[in-house]
């Protein structure tokens, strides 16, 4: 079968067995995918990748509706940057599910449902992007198109533990695009990993060339507010912004100290301010006919810009611009601001029955980004208590190929358990060391294993699990590496050798190498010696 | 132990078990070393690196002899780029071998001795940065200084299959090297991996903020010359190079075709022309002297470049900047150029028989890039007979930061075999596919397997090899992921599950899912299913 259509029934697969309705609003049927699949030449760079497009971005022939039926009207023409998608190779199987006219963080503010949480179904996906950012993370789609005014491409990949996007302003066509506030509205893209979305987004921008901003020399600067600058958040999630601060750090980036408190003015002004009413010079003549289907946040917000005079817009513009002098200011030549990207993670009932406050909560960190010009990533780091949890970075405008950079430095190391070859002095040692593995400890494993000498040449150790009264302790180092070091490893290892989960003296596993069962015959049982090291002295 | 002494005494093990006295001009004592450890602060950024520096880069107290014993002089003070790596952290072991006054690409020119290459003895190192190049290479530090002007840096990088960074003219500062051409001769570094280096370089950089050229919006856009435009290369190394290219289309970047006709003609210049010149104003005093410990070849080098009228130079200095502009001209808006770093690799023989021509083919590809004041990142891209080879990225000035970011898309997927819970549409799936994974085919292991069923919770697929007549076939998913898709897979592998090399119906092996042997008690045999699938359909 061709990969394209392995892809496409995979994927239609996964719509039905995680029955997520709420998470398109037209999704294409599986025969025209794979008929189009039939036809996409596959060298393309993006063939045999499905999307998905968030319901305010135009696809010739499905009906755009900004998550608002009676608005809905069918396109003739792909917006640009659909376009471009297409022309790359990428198949488009449906729009998806949206706070109506991109108005909300929450993913609840719409006649087509509320999009349930990839992770926790009892929680908000976040929006506005809501069924692009849970369609990327189910996998059913390998990247989604979302939008950003205040957060929307940003705040559903946190709270559903993917990539998020926002390229500098103006750098991704908004053309055929509903706008939310013109103005400010970026398209964004979601993707589980950051090659993934980098990739997807190389081919959605488009102009002439620009220039990334200056930088001085000498590692990553990253801005740090004090934790209790961030204010209220969730339970453990100040710990967790500050293990991803943490980690920056052990990655060899510099950490300075900055003062929130422009980019916290900025966000409070988003939706308090005057610049709501570019909401209701978008919409407020097709909201002003009170269709049944608006959504009665959204329309309440819309109204209530109606009437707000353009003088309150001029003073609004000028505090803006006074608060973004600051916000440059304090990053200084910092490279990027490191943000966690929403405060907390509201259940579905918490934002039923607070629609206003939960929303303004989540736009907490967000909200500023788009009012300075500035770029962002979002990217997971970690979880707490079992949900995703997501950090920003933010730069200045053409940052973007920087953020991704410097985001990537936050994957953690991965520890290995080495009982053989690989020990410090031993043979295959400078295979470790060329894969950039650090030294740690020595230690033991957990007095359950034995060790076998493996009839192989060079010879090999075997280690073996086996019951507590009939295990012993055996010498172990254990090595920092980069994950795609430890990948290497693994993609390297030649049979009998394999790697699985070591346990350890201290209780904690970590993986390390084992060997399969068969390579144990001819074997000679070494644990007595207590390690290899000993044996081969002795 | 302490993490930074452990790393020394392997270090200094690693010296012993080598056995590469001729990497060394100056070897610090071990128990100095040791000594300076236990004063570091294990937080600076580059606590518990070691490294090594050329040996015409000054360090305090340890003579500089740029490869000639009556040149020495003790420095009272670190060159600053020597300073910047000690104050953050790292530890200096002692000053490596080169070609006298960093005359040569070859790594045999000296008199403390040809440097052998790290992998194969009878080949040469490569150089001028010989026994950085080998020390890193080897294990024994954790990355070195080297210095590049005609290639220096990246030549002996790719020999020794390690990454040499040659960043844009002025950002690591010269003071303290003693000059082969002052006005290009650039500090490197040389590392195992991409991170370590840029980690390294990151704290040798000084200076004002820098702008990274400007680029178009879109994919990586690599210039790739015609494979024929190379010109002679060794055997299979053409392939190789097409390879790399290949990688790099496959991960997403757009090729280019150039020509690269003013690169190879200024390259010609760098030792036909004037330039040489640059060598005689920085030693030609000294060589007049003509001390019995002048290496022969570097001696007629500097020696012919005496008598260069200055007429010439400023013909050629014409003609280069007619290049230079022909060059950018070709490179047009393209990111980087893609080149070989060397087009061969020659014996220690070869070398002795024809010492001028070797090193003269070996710079065809890099004598050009400091001429026109470019930048450049040498990685390794696979090897050819089990040697290593390696590739080029070359940018405009200050493209340093991008460059290492395409040179990271260099690095191949790996596959990984599927047989349980991991295949398309089974509960695990989606752990696959938030690791960037993307499904390549459906096939079966070689008949040597059986499939158990082992009593977890969830059930999962325990596939074990045996004997040919004891053994069945089993339905296998094969899936690319980026390597550090595998390493964080591995990092998350529960017990009893381990990942070995599996070996498929085509007689290649990956790695796959395999099982610890104690699992195997009380699972139930599941082979004559065909596969999990079937088994949990059944």
């Amino acid at each position: 079968m061709h990969a394209a259509t392995h892809r496409i029934r995979a994927a239609y697969a996964r719509i039905a067995a995680t029955d997520r309705p709420e998470l398109w609003i037209t999704l294409r049927p599986q025969a025209d995918v794979e008929a189009e699949a039939a036809t996409t030449d596959p060298q393309l760079p993006l063939a045999g990748r499905l999307f998905a497009v968030k319901g305010n971005i135009d696809s010739a022939g499905l009906p755009t509706t900004a998550g608002c039926p009676s608005y809905a009207y069918t396109p003739q023409q792909d917006a640009p940057v659909v376009a471009s998608l297409k022309a790359a190779g990428a198949l488009l199987i449906g729009t998806t599910n949206l706070d109506q006219f991109a108005t909300g963080l929450v993913g609840t503010r719409s006649p087509y449902g509320a999009v349930r949480n990839a992770v926790d179904p009892t929680r908000i996906s976040g929006g506005s992007s809501s069924g692009s950012a849970v369609a990327t993370a189910l996998g059913i789609v390998d990247f989604a198109l979302g939008t950003d005014t205040a957060g929307s491409g940003r705040v559903p990949a946190a709270l559903n533990g993917i990539v998020g996007l926002k390229p500098t302003y103006g750098l991704v066509p908004t053309e055929g695009v509903v706008p939310a506030c013109a103005s400010l509205d970026c398209v964004t893209v979601f993707a589980r990993t950051l090659p993934e979305a980098e990739q997807a987004l190389a081919h959605m921008t488009t102009g002439p060339a620009t220039t990334p901003p200056p930088r001085r020399p000498g590692p990553y600067r990253i801005a740090v507010p004090a934790t209790a600058q961030l204010g209220e958040m969730d339970k453990n999630w100040p710990e967790a912004y500050e293990a991803a601060a943490a980690r920056l750090a052990s990655a060899g980036a510099q950490l300075l100290p900055i003062d929130l408190t422009p980019f916290t003015e900025a966000a409070a002004m988003l939706y308090e301010g005057a610049f709501v009413a570019e909401r209701y010079t978008a919409v407020g003549a097709f909201v002003d006919k009170d269709t049944p289907d608006l959504d009665p946040t959204v329309a309440a917000i819309i109204n209530r810009a109606r009437d707000i005079p353009a003088h309150r817009l001029y003073a609004d513009q000028a505090a803006l611009a006074a608060l973004r002098d600051r916000a440059l200011a304090a990053l200084g030549d910092a490279d990027a601001l490191l943000l966690p990207t929403a405060p907390g993670h509201p259940t579905l009932a918490e934002v039923a029955a607070e629609p206003f406050s939960t929303n303004a909560r989540l736009g907490r960190f967000t909200n500023s980004t788009n009012l300075f010009g500035l770029s962002a990533a979002a990217v997971p780091a970690g979880e707490v208590d079992g949900l995703p949890f997501g950090v920003m970075l933010i730069g200045p405008a053409h940052a973007d190929e920087r953020l991704t950079k410097i985001a990537a430095l936050l994957t953690p190391p991965t520890r290995i358990a080495v009982v053989g070859a690989h020990l410090t002095g031993e043979p295959l040692n400078p295979q470790l060391l060329s894969l950039g593995a650090q030294f740690d400890s020595t230690t033991t494993t957990a007095p359950t294993y034995r060790l076998y000498a493996l009839p192989t040449t060079p010879p090999k150790p075997g280690l073996v699990r086996t019951t507590p009264d009939n295990g012993a302790t055996v010498e172990t180092e254990l090595w920092h590496l980069p994950p795609q070091g430890l990948g290497a490893l693994v993609a390297a290892l030649p049979r009998p050798m394999a790697i699985g989960a070591v346990e350890l003296a201290d209780g904690t596993t970590v993986p390390g190498f084992l060997c399969e069962p068969a390579a144990l015959e001819g074997a000679e049982d070494i644990t007595s010696y207590g390690g290899w090291r000993a044996y081969r002295k002795g």
